[in-house]
């Protein structure tokens, strides 16, 4: 296998945009990734989307999209992985590239979630758990969050200030990222009087339904010394697992084992360990979501993911910056698009150009993004070159 | 790149099967693909679907699907690429096994499109073409398919005679396959008679809408030959290629370029030319797609596909046969299954165990998969071992 490196990412800012069809945000997340890879061209690409039928009523996206890309004739396929999506489109444009089959490959990850009302995004979510056993019976993703922040709070003493704390310090983080949806700090009371959604979880707990785009282009290594216009980012490690989506079908409520199985994978590969990481990005669609994934990950111990908030550890000047980019929480999350929003936030970081949010030293980055309530799970494992 | 070969097929009996669920149907076939490959794991798998959200309010159906088959934790994807998602699957697998990421790997493609009213599956299927510049003002695919058989006649001559004998084969075709939806041969009269759907398409022209499911196993060709229970068949050549979505967007209406171009980079990477080619299995959604795209591939001289059908030349027992499974207008038509169960025709005539629809020395056989009206293509180029 090749090595792979990114060498150009793009992004929106996250929001409401109800001036942007799907298209619109694409073409302009990919064009910005181009730019700044400085290639005049791509050979293949992957489209991260959860439900442009369910939202949009639009299949078959990825040509529509490398069309309005101007790029028509090559081969081009969306990905699909409720949440995941973007992470995994990144993840098959690493083995397109490694396998030596195409040199540059546009990954890109794309939702448009507002263009419906809140009930029938609420409904759409709910297809990335288990219709059948699941969602025909009522429980939508808060709900089923809920159990989990639940089962958390019964076997660690996991608080409500707890969860607080991921959201104060995401918001934090998200006030210094001019892509994220909500630029303004919060404080813990904002969090713990905020209407309760599904209890425990408040709704600051919760990410918003927002739309955007975000895209990364990668080539081999070897390539990438000459073609890249910045210093490229070596994609070290890469991992994905699935589990059962359905919650009654798993073992124990408060873990999440495709995310501990992506990262080991992914971490293996890369010859890395979580001693290694500088900084990461984690899937915190809920403030309980980021507290399971640290565990799971092993940045932490088992039930002191809530503490490694609130105590400042994964604050952005803390032992392990997490969600520096402002997390799902706070720069939003169009669920298809969010993996390669995670991954623009890396390579920000690890090429030095984070600005206000800059992580000293960052040399090796992780990024964690999950479908469903831990159905599906992918990380990478990005390096400075 | 390693080479790669297909080691086991399986598939269902296609049709209206109210009585089984999406992960019911993917389940039989991808356990018959294992069986058939005589392999007791696999490391990864990819799922072609076109639209589980609009037919089944499902997304996140990888992880779903590879729980149900009880693979768990393993990678699992879902491709999508409108009705070219199950081809497009196998492009993902062969990739990967490729790239040495994995070495057994499984590529299926599933579709339940029945558990929805005529009217909701028609409205499901115009999200292959563009939504924003076609399907919202009224064009659904039967119109589509119909302005390039109208495109067709007026260039060519093609007659509605000679887009009846393209279903008078594959009718006959599907009557010896027992995975066929509909297994009774037609009459020209039968076509010619039955209802207009749009233009001069009549019902007769048209695949139906179906409930199936298809799988294959890969691994690199070296592994083949030890773990293979039969004989393992080579996937020499893969190519794949976009159009844009909506006719407006297109040059020439009878034509269909990414056809033409992912036909000619699949034969090339094989080595071959249309000459080597013994059967093939193409995108037959419509009458008229069967004849456009053996144009296209090369098979015949622009303008001369009709003829084909009309004078033998692409029968079972003719120069080139062509469907010998009966296509997408007898087999069925579960539009993400599509991709894999021409392959599994392949394999089986490759292997020679087709029965009586065995094609005489089967060497070479070649498979093409459309999305939308030609928005996507993949063709993979397969070779008996």
């Amino acid at each position: 296998m090749r090595d792979v490196a990114v060498i150009g990412v793009g992004m929106i800012e996250f929001g409401e945009l109800w001036e942007q069809s799907l298209r619109d945000m694409f073409t302009r997340a990919a064009l910005a990734a181009v730019d700044d890879a400085g290639v005049d061209h791509i050979d293949s690409m992957y489209v991260g989307c959860m439900s442009s039928g369910m939202f949009v009523e639009q299949e078959h996206i990825a040509s529509l999209l490398s069309d309005a890309l101007g790029m028509g004739p090559i081969p081009a396929v969306r990905v699909e992985s409720a949440c995941a999506s973007g992470g995994l489109a990144l993840r098959s444009a690493f083995i397109e590239v490694a396998s030596g089959m195409s040199d540059i490959v546009l990954a890109a990850g794309v939702e448009k979630m507002t263009d419906v009302s809140g009930e029938e995004a609420t409904h759409a979510l709910a297809a990335a758990g288990d219709r059948e056993y699941e969602a025909f019976h009522g429980v939508t993703f808060p709900g089923l969050y809920a159990m989990i922040a639940r089962a958390h709070m019964e076997r660690y003493g996991t608080t409500a200030e707890q969860l607080a704390a991921v959201a104060v310090k995401n918001h934090a983080n998200g006030a210094l990222n001019p892509m994220a949806q909500f630029r303004r700090p919060i404080t813990k009371e904002t969090v713990l009087q905020s209407i309760m959604i599904a209890d425990p979880l408040r709704m600051f707990d919760c990410s918003p339904v927002s739309d955007g785009a975000a895209a990364a282009i990668v080539c081999p290594l070897d390539m990438a010394k000459d073609l890249a216009r910045k210093p490229p980012v070596r994609i070290a490690g890469v991992g994905a697992a699935t589990d059962a989506l359905a919650l009654y079908r798993r073992k124990d409520l408060t873990r999440l084992p495709a995310v501990a199985r992506s990262a080991e994978a992914a971490l293996k590969m890369a010859g890395r360990t979580t001693a290694d990481v500088n900084l990461a990005e984690v899937h915190d669609c809920f403030t309980i979501s980021e507290i399971c994934v640290i565990e799971e990950i092993g940045f932490v111990e088992r039930g002191k993911g809530g503490e490694a908030a609130e105590s400042g550890w994964t604050a952005l000047d803390g032992k392990l910056p997490v969600n520096t980019s402002g997390g799902l929480k706070a720069k939003g999350h169009p669920v298809g698009a969010t993996g390669l929003a995670q991954v623009h936030e890396l390579v920000q970081q690890l090429r030095g150009d984070a600005g206000k949010r800059q992580v000293r030293n960052a040399r090796v980055g992780l990024a964690q993004n999950m479908g469903g309530s831990g159905g599906s799970s992918v990380v990478h494992v990005l390096e400075a070159w």
